[in-house]
């Protein structure tokens, strides 16, 4: 497929954080091949006047499959939140449930101008089947839970390879398996020593929760004498292929061991805040000490929704309210944990519009409501507007979404079964 | 005119929060005559199967002109974004410029389902006429700023009671003049004892910003040996009909006094987040001496959108995060705030769907990715839902917005002139 979009404006997100008027891209295949006052031909072509062209945002960390969860128990304290809705909600869910939530997931992802995601939770093969059919680019791991159980240990490392070689099936260059130990709570040593060697020696991605709470460092202090990073470091684990999900109790120390292994953080403001775990990420020391900060929702049973606009805004909100400093996280600054540190993040050549990138984009309507006047479209993008805002969807070179209708799969059928699913296992 | 709304769910807010399915709603004239499963002839007929009605939000601080100042100059110092930024484009308002931009906030406040608002700001004739042309309820203050200028004060004062004579001319029952000191840092003591008494012989409302920044608590520590509502409180100006907007630094002790005067709270969580005021509202005990708090956005120079479904979100996360507890500010007790909290704060017989009270309605689309599945609706439209999800606002018994399109004024001309006016102000 080729793909023409006509005299648009590009938030490229290239080095200098160009922003073009007036200029057209040309993808062909699944890569941004020409960018400029074209004269070619193409299968398809979008007229990008009055629309924004940026690069499709990145969802470094979520549990697609939660959707059904959303708004099952929001308030509660976390131990009655867990106990009393999600263990049993989980308990009961099924491949087909984890499907059609997934794909809900997806839609919403989707609409709201997402085309990556990182995922983790269970029945991996129906999310990998479901990011297939709706044609969006995944990272997927199954979730690692041992509980300090070696016999529980050996299952999960067998169902983790078991599905790493699903994905290699499926053989989607968008879809790639990585290895989810849930956290090091839920985890033994042995077993993040084993996740990481499968994750080195199919060289894929390692992806786990950290420091997402006071309780959590606490325990690891208690236990292990050192904090959550500090032990990680010293059982060998960490590295470049590592992505640690919210990471908001972090010392300076951390920061600078993280920086030494280059691992990447997936920053989860909206959860973080919901859950009330009481950490901000240390984004000054990050920055400072070049750490690979990327964003993610979380899943829809601590968001409650998948809109990475949102996010945004709540990541610079919530630097800016912690350090009591309008300055620190800017606009541009956010837009960028957004598109490039996600892309960083994940090893993708994404996250920007260039020659030679993947063709992963999605258009805006410049004359939403919340976009008007454009003083600053960063600014805009950032602090102004929400998914709503999205109009088209590119992944891949395929167009998935086109003026805010989903091409691949059937919106209202999922919408109607992942109701049904909600109304059987979300029993108050 | 009379509209009846057929078949829908209706988040009723009434005193026991009732949740109604398959109901009827009728209203006549500007206020809700019948509900139940109805058969009675209407003018207009809506369907509302696969809707969501529920009261209009109410925004009880905002300075709508400030749309054309939006994404211009964020992430600055204060001192430099006022000096810098704000005050040039100011100077250079006229009243046409001001009608334009408040329409543009106003349609922006209507697409997102907010059907009054509380304003400050200059021109504000100018904003009367936008409002009233638009339809939108809304209590309006000229913002008087004496700067400890006797010269100064008297014409401040002078332009107020002219204002007031405006409005009261316009005789457009939606339109309340209010008066608006702006801030015990910008007026003097004389000049807040007048307002407040054109304020009670009017009968009118009273609108000042307090306690936003720590800055103006220790001046006021400093200058008068008072913290700011003790200093209010002891020249005589608290009262029923004053709302304070931000609150942010209040001891228990002033939310004591604020409670004894019956004062209003007008809480803005984006833009103390943006403008890194420090604060946070003291909800637990605000909530604990019954004080009204109400919800508001600020203006597009701080926040930077109008969309009360995002403030609620914000509000409810905020508190969380800041006291470190899931379970402060429930998804119920958001809602209460932008309706039932923003009706009792102006004074107004709205805010719940009941017999007799006006009608200020909205729906949503429940079809929205965004509120499926409905494991709670509540739930949904505080942690999942954004403005977009709404796609008919009904005010005192009028259609102003029908499928997302507004009935009153032309949206696009509007949205053009705004772009130009801001092309001509906002030089960087």
């Amino acid at each position: 497929m080729s793909i023409l979009i006509k005299n648009t404006t590009i938030i490229t997100q290239n080095k200098k954080r160009k922003i073009l008027k007036n200029t057209d891209v040309f993808i062909e295949k699944n890569v941004i091949s020409k960018i400029g006052r074209l004269d070619v031909k193409a299968e398809f072509e979008i007229d990008g006047s009055n629309k924004i062209l940026m690069p499709g945002l990145i969802n470094t960390h979520t549990h697609s499959a939660t959707s059904i969860l959303k708004g099952y128990g929001d308030d509660m304290r976390l131990s009655a939140w867990l106990e009393k809705r999600i263990w049993p909600v989980e308990a009961k869910l099924t491949p087909e449930y984890t499907k059609n939530a997934a794909l809900l997931s997806m839609i919403e992802m989707i609409k709201s101008g997402t085309t990556t995601f990182n995922d983790m939770y269970f029945f991996m093969e129906s999310v990998c089947d479901a990011a297939q059919l709706i044609g969006m680019r995944a990272n997927l791991s199954y979730g690692v839970i041992d509980l300090f159980d070696s016999v529980k240990a050996k299952k999960e490392i067998i169902a983790t390879e078991k599905f790493i070689d699903y994905v290699a099936k499926v053989n989607d260059s968008k879809i790639r398996a990585t290895v989810g130990p849930h956290a090091i709570y839920t985890c033994s040593k042995k077993t993040l020593i084993a996740a990481k060697k499968i994750a080195d020696k199919n060289k894929i991605m390692m992806h786990l929760h950290i420091s997402e709470t006071k309780k959590e460092v606490d325990e690891c202090i208690s236990q292990h004498k050192m904090r959550p990073v500090e032990y990680l470091e010293k059982m060998g684990v960490l590295g470049k292929n590592v992505i640690f999900a919210h990471a908001c109790h972090l010392t300076k120390k951390e920061i600078e061991i993280l920086k030494k292994y280059n691992v990447k953080i997936a920053h989860c403001p909206t959860s973080n805040m919901k859950l009330a775990t009481g950490g901000v990420i240390d984004w000054p020391n990050m920055q400072k000490y070049g750490v690979c900060v990327s964003l993610g929702t979380d899943g829809s049973a601590s968001n409650n929704n998948l809109d990475m606009f949102e996010e945004m805004k709540m990541a610079t909100l919530l630097q800016k309210h912690a350090r009591e400093d309008t300055t620190v996280m800017t606009a541009s600054e956010t837009l960028d944990m957004a598109t490039l540190g996600g892309a960083n993040a994940l090893g993708l050549n994404a996250g920007r519009i260039e020659i030679g990138a993947l063709g992963d984009l999605i258009l805006l309507d410049a004359n939403d409501i919340a976009l008007i006047p454009t003083n600053d479209i960063v600014s805009n993008i950032v602090y102004s507007a929400n998914g709503s805002c999205v109009d088209t969807v590119i992944i891949d070179g395929k167009i998935v979404m086109r003026d805010g209708v989903i091409l691949t799969v059937d919106e209202d059928a999922i919408k109607k079964k992942c109701k049904k699913i909600a109304k059987k296992l979300c029993v108050k």
